[in-house]
């Protein structure tokens, strides 16, 4: 069994922590935070012993009644490898702790690519963080586009990626976060980081992204357009497609018509926290035609920015520490937390 | 004075009302509406002749207290052109009125191209309205990708064109509107009807739109991508543009980022309305770089979708009238307008 130590218990943490309890193969040693909060509260209602993330915050959580099983670098030392699931910039902070007690750690997407020796995604460059000490589980958008663009340029070969991300706001949680009643190009200057991020996975990928923000909390919304180096039909492209475990084709006439429809299907099927692990991709948008380039292929795609990577931190644990390949790792993974919709 | 009936007097009919009241070369005849609503006392109140648009409804007037000079047939019979601003497919169905005056008529981009002889822009295809007696002026949309489309084309060639539209859900007024917190692909089929409507306009260019709805309801946001046939910098491109009577370019560091700010400063400005009748077009997005069939331009603008479209229905006047050539027209409607920002 990996002994797997989480430092952060929010948004991605516990659901990474509630994933990890789902597989056979890997167990959560403990989580560790700052501040205790209800997520404390929830870690210790799950049976997870809770750390206490810095020095000088201990006793605030004894304040609050909740008790510890020690301070943050206990839980390293423990853990055969750490998720740091803590908010942007402090993963960097943190790598310091994870090298002292020779533990392998796995950083997230709003850290700095430098952060790690390898950007990942499972489908896309699974091998390269195989026993690698540093990995980067690269960011909700850049997962969703490299598992676009992975089976793609396998089959046909992209040209070109071309990508407009309509990005929530902020999420269901945020809210201090904005815009309200307005469309916000952000960045205004491009490419928007996502084009460069989606090339450390690729990094001989040509890809430009545009990024806005709108009044929005559920997902993201991916506008894509690839310029494919063969010609590809439609029906065959969404076929390609339906065959990814991590890419949901949503069937037409299913009423499914955005984001909001989309968290109402996952909370009826039961999934927790209504996540959607997968790419959710209009199967009535995927459209090809003869651009000046390629053959232009054009579709929709709306990506649960709390979510789709919990899979990938499942699927990095197992590759730095070289328990299993990527077949048997994704296979794994999806069958465990139920992928499929 | 060429004389302008409106049939018509809701968010295009009013504005275009206001325009034309301005422009020396041309009166308004009169205004037609189907109910006694506060843009019918408006227009009383600004000294227009109203007219009853629907036979039955007539009486509805009176009981409102407020007068009518006629029915809209002595306004259409007694007018030079008519603009007809009903809601789509209300124009086509009034078609036959105009038909039976032999009065010119100009529909709004609501309505089917086959309503009339030319589909209309003033800066990519004036010449062709030109003493024609049913004229469309295309929708905002279609107004903004075309004033943006007609330069380029010009400087470097266009080999295509991938737009990705970010709608407003609905005008401000209109409260039955949503979506609420939600990103829609609308229609979820590609292409959106605007990339066959820029057609309309340029009836050889390679286009691809692809629409959104989102909770906004100020302006549109254009993600563009160009494919231009000869190479080009950012720098030459925004120039370009810069030279555009009827596109705003918006300089770098004046804080406005959106929708809600470029309002904020048309008000400020003294816009009627807070009314924004040019492209806005953020400078620091319009990029240059190579691509598999040309050179890629990429730029983000804004389009006001109350108003983009009233300068073109003032030129439409004169060019179905024969009252001037395109750059007479239009340096005539700018001036007295007060385009330029």
């Amino acid at each position: 069994m990996i002994a797997v130590g989480i430092n952060g218990y929010g948004t991605i943490g516990k659901r990474v922590a509630d994933a990890v309890r789902e597989q056979p193969d890997m167990r959560v040693r403990g989580v560790a935070k700052t501040s205790p909060n209800h997520e404390a509260e929830l870690a210790v209602e799950n049976g997870l012993p809770l750390y206490g993330a810095v020095e000088d915050r201990l006793d605030l959580f004894e304040e609050a009644g909740i008790e510890l099983a020690g301070t943050v670098d206990v839980l390293v030392a423990d853990s055969d490898v750490v998720v740091d699931a803590t908010p942007s910039g402090i993963g960097a902070q943190n790598r310091e702790l994870y090298e002292e007690h020779d533990t392998p750690a796995l950083f997230q997407g709003g850290e700095d690519a430098e952060v790690a020796d390898v950007s990942f995604n499972a489908r896309s460059n699974y091998g390269e963080a195989v026993d690698a000490d540093y990995v980067r589980v690269v960011s909700c958008n850049t997962t969703g586009l490299s598992r676009l663009v992975a089976p793609l340029r396998k089959e046909y070969g992209v040209e070109k990626v071309r990508a407009t991300l309509v990005r929530r706001g902020g999420d269901p949680a945020q809210s201090g976060r904005g815009p309200i009643n307005d469309i916000l190009p952000d960045p205004v200057t491009l490419p928007s980081h996502h084009g460069p991020d989606v090339k450390t996975v690729f990094p001989d990928l040509d890809i430009d992204t545009l990024g806005l923000k709108v009044p929005a909390t559920l997902m993201h919304m991916h506008s894509v357009n690839v310029t494919l180096s063969t010609g590809a039909t439609a029906p065959e492209v969404r076929d390609l497609l339906a065959g990814e475990d991590r890419i949901h084709v949503i069937p037409e006439d299913t009423g499914i018509d955005g984001a909001g429809a989309l968290k109402e299907y996952a909370l009826d099927r039961g999934r927790p926290r209504g996540d959607l692990w997968e790419n959710c991709l209009w199967g009535e948008s995927v459209t090809t035609e003869d651009g000046p380039g390629g053959t232009d292929l054009y579709l929709f795609q709306a990506i649960h920015q709390e979510s789709d990577v919990v899979p990938e931190n499942v699927d990095a644990i197992r590759a730095v520490t070289g328990a299993a390949d990527r077949e048997e790792s994704m296979a794994t993974t999806d069958e465990n937390m139920g992928m499929g919709l």
